[in-house]
């Protein structure tokens, strides 16, 4: 899994219907002294992870699998906030 | 997910089955700054983005899955545009 | 999908089952301007593509589908030539 | 599969929850001359790593079926230590 | 796929299960022009590679679906050699 911080989100009114209702966030990814990469994602968010935040995110087949109900079979969804980090422990 | 712009389309008659009857757009990543980035896409579109708009991306298996009904059940899909980005609000 | 340029082929003879009776072509990534870029991928054709032309190219699981029938449900393939691009269209 | 070595460990309470019960390692990159990589990932530890330890990582859907039993046939993972290294041969 | 050429192997006592048994080969990558690159993979030999031998390399699901058999069925391999190179033809 990979780490970064919430630094917003997306509004998108015309999408594949089973992004309808998740929260699409925009994560700067961060590498493991929690400096800020110069690379980004939106991501789905499973827990409720507000703006600044540090975050731990999946990525591929996982992601399409954390929303893997059956209404969401077929979801296009390849990255998820599947974390908020507490703590980076070294 | 990632973010792109709509810079163009491809053609192509000889291609696999699965593709027949897909808008094939040529799509620049742009990063969380909508900022152009030197990297490219060819994404099948799902939702009728135009040149110019600004798109969400999907990969690998979620994308092959946006297409996944019974006649595409193994599409060579592995990138599909699955949204129009609205707005980028930081 | 990507875009690339294919530029020669491979010869294996000790290769994994999956792969017999497969063209594995070289194919040179190209960008959004068919500029050619310094990586290289070997894909296993499906549109009987030549040296020289542009060609769409699928990777990771939707590559392995494409081979997806009952005698290759375990394809080694994660590159697959999916389409011969007759123009970039911007 | 990759290589890396573990320097760390990430606390997080709200989490998905195929990620419960996990221990999740901070692990640096290490390349094939076992040297350190300016790159890291969080993996979900399957052979009780300790810090310091070089390791095997795997990513995507073979980490995530890492986890595939009934419980987990979902599991947000993308990234699991699969290994301690005791030699590199070369 | 990519290609590769054999320089070592890893040795590992403590790994997952679906590990045992297979040799597990040092790779570096090189380009189309077989000139060596900075990266590195660890990889499950298929064809009994020899260190020195040029390989083509498969990875993710198609990786974990060549040792895709009933008792692997979750196997944690996420890049095979699947391939000894006899000739780059160019």
């Amino acid at each position: 899994m990979q780490t970064g911080r919430v630094i917003g989100s997306i509004v998108s009114t015309q999408k594949h219907d089973s992004l309808v209702g998740l929260k699409l966030m925009i994560v700067q990814y961060v590498d493991g002294n929690q400096e800020p990469l110069p690379s980004y994602e939106v991501a789905a968010d499973t827990v409720s992870a507000g703006i600044g935040e540090y975050v731990l995110l999946t990525r591929g087949s996982s992601a399409r699998h954390v929303f893997g109900d059956d209404e969401h079979t077929n979801s296009a969804v390849d990255c998820a906030i599947v974390g908020i980090i507490d703590s980076f422990d070294k």
